[in-house]
C-alpha cells in the first residue's frame, strides 16, 4: 500500500496552512442562520429559473448542453458588459471573462499574478475565502485596518513608504472589497478611493476590486475603482451570486486583455454553458433594475430590523458599523473571545461567524463576530439577536460590577 | 498606461507554450462536423433535463440555488459511487470528488502533483486538452506510442529501465486513456493493463486513468485499471459529458483520500450545485443501463457506417484502427500533412481535427487525422467521408503514377 505521495512544491507550501473551510461550522438543526452570506430564500427566483430553463431548452434543444454553441452564452457576456457600462466601465468582449463565481475568479487572478515571492496587501478583516486562496500562493502580506470609511489608505500609504525606504518589496496586488465590505459592511469613501488609485500608480501595484455586493446599496452606489482606472491597474470581479443565486456560479472579471487571456488559459471548467445559458435566459425576461430595487428594499428593511434588535438586546459596550448596503453587520464585543462563545450560541439556537476567521492573524479578530441579515426572515433576525444578546450577556460583565 | 505586468513564475513558464485551443478551428457554416467530440444531438436528453429542473425546483425551491443544501448534491455522489461499484471499484464518499468535467479534474490533479521538476509519461498521441494542461506545469515528458492494443507497455518498460540505468528521473505520473482512447479509439489489452500496473509499482509512479469514454463500449467493457489497483496508485477520472451532456460539466475523481482532500482545496468553483442537483434529478428518473445501451447501439451503428464509408471512399494507402467503443476513428494518410489539407476540407464542406495536435512533438502527427462519428447523423457521416475522400484523393498519388 502506497503511503507517501510526491506532491508539487507549490502544494507542499499550501499544506502548511489549515485546510479551507474552518470557518464553516455545521449548523445544529433549527439554529437561526445569522451566519451565512446567502440570499434570502424568498428572493432566490426559483420559479423564474425553472421557466428560464424550459424556454432555453424548448428553443435551443441540445445547444446549451454541448461544450459550445448556445447563443445565450455570448448573450450573458453582453448583459454583463451592459451592467458594467451602467456603472461607468466600458468593456469590450475580450476584456471580460465569465467565471464560476467570484471565488474561481479570485483564484485565477492569484494563480497568474502570485508566487512565493509576491507580497499581497489585504484589508484586515477581509473575506476569509480570499485569504484561503491567497495563502495557497504566498506567505507575504501587508494587512491594512478597516474603519467606518473602509480601508485606511493613510495607513497603507505609510506602510508603503516605510517598505520603500527600507528596501522591502512592495505589494504586487491589493485585494479590496471597497463597497459594502465582507465582513464589516463598510464602504470606502470617495477620497480614499482616489487615494488608493494614486498609491497604486505611485507604488506600481494592481488592485483586485471585489464587488460581490456592489449592486446591493440601500442608497446611491459609490463609484467603482474600475471606473476611476485610467492606468489599467484595477482587476474588477463581479458576481451574480448575491443578486440572483449563488448555486448558478456566475461571476466575471473585467481587466486588461493581457490579463484576461492568461486567466482564460487556466479556467479549465470549459465555460459551464448550461449555467451561463440558463442565467442569460433568466435575465432576458426580467427588468434587472427593478429586480435590484426589490432586493435592496428588502435587505434595507432587514438590516434596519437587525440594527434595532442589536440596540435593544445587546449590552451597551457592544458596538458595530452601520452598513449602507450588502449583507453583513460587524460587531465588536470587548474582552470576549467570540469563538469561545459559538457553541453556547448554537445551544441557544443562533449562529454567527467568529471574527477571527476574517484575519490573517486570527488573534486580532477574537473580539469580533459577523452577523448576516440577508438569509433569515425579519422575525428570525429579531429572535436570533435576542438569543445572541442572552449569550453575550453571560460573558460581558457590566463595568461597574467588574470585580476582577 | 500600464504596459507591463508582473506575472507569477509559473505563469511565465506557461507563456512559453502556444495558447490553448489551437486545435479548435471555427467551422465554416454548413460544414459537416466530423471533428468534434460532441454527443449526438438526438442523444442529448434536453426534454428530460427540462423536466428534471422543473421537478428539482418544484420540490426543493431555493435549495439547489444556494451554495450548499440541496439533498441532490450528495445524491449525485452516491450515484457515482454506485456506478464505480458496478465497475468493480468500491469507493467511500470521501474518496470521490465531483468536478466541473474531466478537464477540471485533470487540471486539479496536475496542480497538486506536478511542478517544474516533474516528469510526466503520456501516450502518443493523446487528448490535446490534457497536453495543454500538463504543459502549464512542466516541460519534462516521456511519450509512449500507441498501437491497436493501446499504450505500448513494452516500450514504456524499456524507457523506464533506461532512465533508471542512466540515473534520470522516472515519471511522477502516467496519463492514460486505456479504454476507447482519444484520439485513436484503441483499447489497452488486459495483459498490458496488468503490465502497466506492475510498472507503476516497480518504478513508483501514479497513473491518471482518464475514462471519459469507458461506458461507451460496443461489446463488453474492459476491466478498469482502478479495479486492478490494490496499491492506491490509480487516480481515476470519470465524466458524464459523453454519456449525458457536456454542458452540465459533471466529472469526478476517485483516488486515495490523501489525494482527494488537497484536490478539493483547490477546486474553487464551489461545487456548482445547480448543475449537480439537476444531474441528480435527471438520473433518478432514468434507467442508466438502458440509457447506456441506447447510446452504445446508436454509436456502434454510426461507427460501422463511418468504417464502411472509409472503405468505400478513401484511397487504399489510407489506414485506421477499428474502435470497440467511444467516439473516434484515427486515420493515417501516408506522406500527407493533414493540417495543410484542412482548409480544402472546409471548402469541400467537411471538418476533421489534424493529427498533429494530439502529439507533444507535432511533427510526429502530420500524417494523421481524427474523425468523430458521434455528432453527425449517419447520412452526414457518409457524405462527409465521401467529401474527405475527394480531398484526400487530390493529395494521395497512386504509387505507380508517382513521378517524383
Amino acid at each position: 500500500m502506497k503511503t507517501d505521495f510526491h506532491f508539487s512544491k507549490e502544494i507542499e507550501r499550501a499544506f502548511k496552512n489549515d485546510p479551507p473551510g474552518q470557518w464553516m461550522s455545521p449548523l445544529p438543526a433549527g439554529c437561526l442562520r445569522l451566519s451565512s452570506g446567502y440570499p434570502a430564500p424568498s428572493l432566490v427566483p426559483s420559479d423564474e429559473i425553472k421557466l428560464a430553463v424550459a424556454r432555453l431548452l424548448d428553443e435551443e434543444r441540445d445547444l446549451p448542453l454541448h461544450y459550445i454553441g448556445s447563443p445565450r452564452v455570448p448573450q450573458l457576456k453582453r448583459f454583463l458588459q451592459d451592467r458594467m457600462a451602467h456603472r461607468d466601465v466600458e468593456v469590450t468582449s475580450n476584456g471580460l471573462l465569465v467565471t464560476s463565481g467570484a471565488c474561481q475568479a479570485i483564484d485565477l487572478i492569484a494563480r497568474i499574478l502570485l508566487d512565493d515571492e509576491a507580497v499581497v496587501a489585504v484589508e484586515s478583516p477581509t473575506y476569509m475565502e480570499a485569504l484561503e486562496i491567497f495563502r495557497n500562493y504566498t506567505e507575504h502580506y501587508i494587512t491594512i485596518p478597516v474603519d467606518e470609511n473602509g480601508l485606511q489608505t493613510e495607513v497603507l500609504a505609510e506602510m508603503l513608504a516605510v517598505r520603500k525606504e527600507q528596501g522591502l518589496p512592495t505589494p504586487r496586488l491589493l485585494y479590496t472589497i471597497p463597497t459594502y465590505q465582507n465582513p464589516t459592511g463598510t464602504t470606502l469613501s470617495l477620497e480614499r478611493r482616489q487615494h488608493v488609485m494614486d498609491l497604486a500608480e505611485q507604488y506600481d501595484f494592481l488592485i483586485l476590486e471585489d464587488d460581490a455586493y456592489g449592486e446591493l446599496g440601500f442608497e446611491e452606489r459609490p463609484r467603482l475603482l474600475k471606473a476611476m482606472d485610467n492606468q489599467n491597474r484595477v482587476i474588477y470581479v463581479g458576481s451574480l451570486s448575491k443578486v440572483v443565486a449563488p448555486g448558478m456560479r456566475i461571476g466575471w472579471v473585467v481587466a486588461d486583455k493581457r490579463l484576461i487571456d492568461p486567466l482564460s488559459w487556466f479556467k479549465k471548467d470549459l465555460d459551464h454553458p448550461f449555467d451561463q445559458a440558463t442565467m442569460a435566459s433568466f435575465l432576458e425576461e426580467i427588468d434587472f433594475d427593478e429586480h435590484l430595487n426589490h432586493l435592496t428594499t428588502t435587505y434595507e428593511s432587514k438590516c434596519a430590523m437587525m440594527l434595532s434588535a442589536l440596540e435593544e438586546f445587546l449590552p451597551p459596550t457592544v458596538s458595530w458599523f452601520v452598513p449602507k448596503g450588502g449583507y453583513f453587520i460587524w460587531i465588536k464585543i470587548p474582552d470576549v473571545d467570540t469563538s469561545q462563545m459559538l457553541q453556547e450560541a448554537f445551544d441557544a439556537g443562533v449562529a454567527f461567524v467568529p471574527g477571527k476567521y476574517f484575519f490573517l492573524d486570527q488573534q486580532e479578530g477574537l473580539e469580533y463576530l459577523r452577523l448576516s441579515f440577508s438569509y433569515a426572515s425579519e422575525e428570525e433576525i429579531v429572535k436570533g439577536v435576542e438569543l445572541l444578546g442572552q449569550v453575550v450577556g453571560m460573558h460581558v460583565v457590566p463595568a461597574t460590577e467588574n470585580i476582577e
